[in-house]
């Protein structure tokens, strides 16, 4: 997977109602696993969601604020992880070495992000992740006109009272192919709007979204398109940018992503065979 | 802790030099504990910070999304916790119980965010555990004029190229009192932006930043004034809303938090004091 900072990608812009082919850059965003070591003892302590780059100092900032590490005298070494079965992400896993002879305590980590993962992980092995879990295959349609992806967002204002009042909550909302607002959530978490949403339609007979259009008032993350992807929608729009790993779950699994959905103006990433009259 | 999705605030705003005060709305932010039960098993299997609201169908679509339940037939109920030592918590630990005797295999969490916390939690409770971390207190000074503080977004905007370019990444940037950039970090993760900052810091011997300021493209979250705290330093500035929990959290500890950071104009939701001639 990538190590730098964006890659490059062919999407299709449309421009009120005009199609065309260009060149876009995307932000790379790949995960990051920062193990712990100190003497013998080795503990995987984080794994997020990054962009490539300065990742020593990501590792070091991390830790510090979590109060594991109190200066640059607690580190003896950053190195990523290498090995036999780790050649292929070996950029996305980073042994920090602590200068004592034990693991700190570590149960202050235990309200915030703990995982027990022991094994490398990037980009690939997520969507192969995935895989494995046997996701219905998504519908071939709806087939959803430019008019009406471009109508979306002003629906969501309309109805997001609270967005313009506090300009803090992001909103996720389900649409059907015509463009009706079937359902909004809102949350300071992206994520969890969605969630919130899909737990709605979980608890109300409402999945999988088969025919349904997922839209988001902010930014395209992996972590957005994968839970997209559970529900079985096939359409995913985000009023501002994806990122890379977004762009790659959807191409990998049939799913329409739309981006900067703006006034008369979209990007469509993957699966543009959707769009249209 | 407050159930409602805003809250009111106090605060002052700088249009033009021009200092004013104001009442103002905030997105609320609170920690959720998502408790899973299954016969006489119990575990607590995530934490996220959220707005209060549609709480049942947060868990039920996270877990949903997780694989953990597979439709509403695996739901028997969801409760929020309630007892002698969470009765001020109750409505920040929801217990969702399954239909089964047990659990159900957990593995596939571990890659995500686990946690072993067995208490309550909420936003008071998160500020008495960065109280008891002993964290430097913050000097009094820095004194920033206006315009150095409305000068911040453009050095930002000039140095961010890759945000200009694919506009998929969140910045954190260091600058002295006098506004001058002393460094600046780029993520499609906003925390790791600024994680990024500070661990560039602590390798540099730059911490704590007591003169210094902070400037976030995005909005000002618990998680990143609780970074700031423990970096050292007195000025947070965000180019979009700051929730209530980082407004709870720059209060109790003496941060200036500034928002909605943009052309001549700015709010200053606490420390005040340190914006003037």
């Amino acid at each position: 997977m990538s190590r730098t900072k964006t890659a490059k990608r062919r999407i299709v812009t449309f421009d009120n109602g005009q199609r065309r082919r260009k060149s876009d850059l995307l932000a790379t965003e790949e995960p990051l696993e920062i193990q712990l070591s100190a003497g013998a003892e080795t503990r995987t302590v984080a794994i997020t969601m990054r962009t490539p780059g300065n990742d020593y100092e990501l590792a070091a900032g991390f830790l510090h604020n979590e109060g594991i590490i109190h200066g640059k005298h607690d580190l003896l070494q950053m190195t990523y992880c290498v090995g036999a079965e780790r050649h292929l992400q070996e950029y996305n896993s980073l042994d920090v070495r602590l200068s004592g002879e034990k693991l700190p305590e570590l149960s202050q980590l235990e309200r915030h992000f703990f995982t027990n993962s022991a094994c490398g992980i990037c980009g690939a092995t997520m969507l192969d992740d995935l895989r494995r879990r046997n996701l219905p295959v998504l519908p071939t349609g709806p087939q959803v006109a430019p008019k009406v992806i471009t109508g979306l967002p002003q629906v969501l204002q309309d109805e997001q009272h609270i967005f313009e009042r506090t300009g803090g909550l992001h909103a996720a909302a389900l649409f059907d192919a015509a463009g009706n607002l079937l359902a909004l959530r809102e949350d300071v978490g992206r994520h969890n709007a969605l969630d919130k949403l899909i737990g709605w339609a979980l608890m109300n007979g409402q999945l999988p979204f088969h025919d349904k259009i997922i839209l988001v008032s902010g930014r395209a993350s992996y972590e957005l398109l994968q839970k997209c992807l559970v529900a079985g929608a096939p359409i995913f729009c985000a009023v501002s940018a994806p990122s890379s790993l977004a762009v790659e779950v959807a191409a990998a699994f049939g799913i329409t992503l739309v981006g900067f959905l703006r006034g008369v103006r979209f990007n469509v990433y993957t699966g543009a065979e959707r769009i249209g009259e």
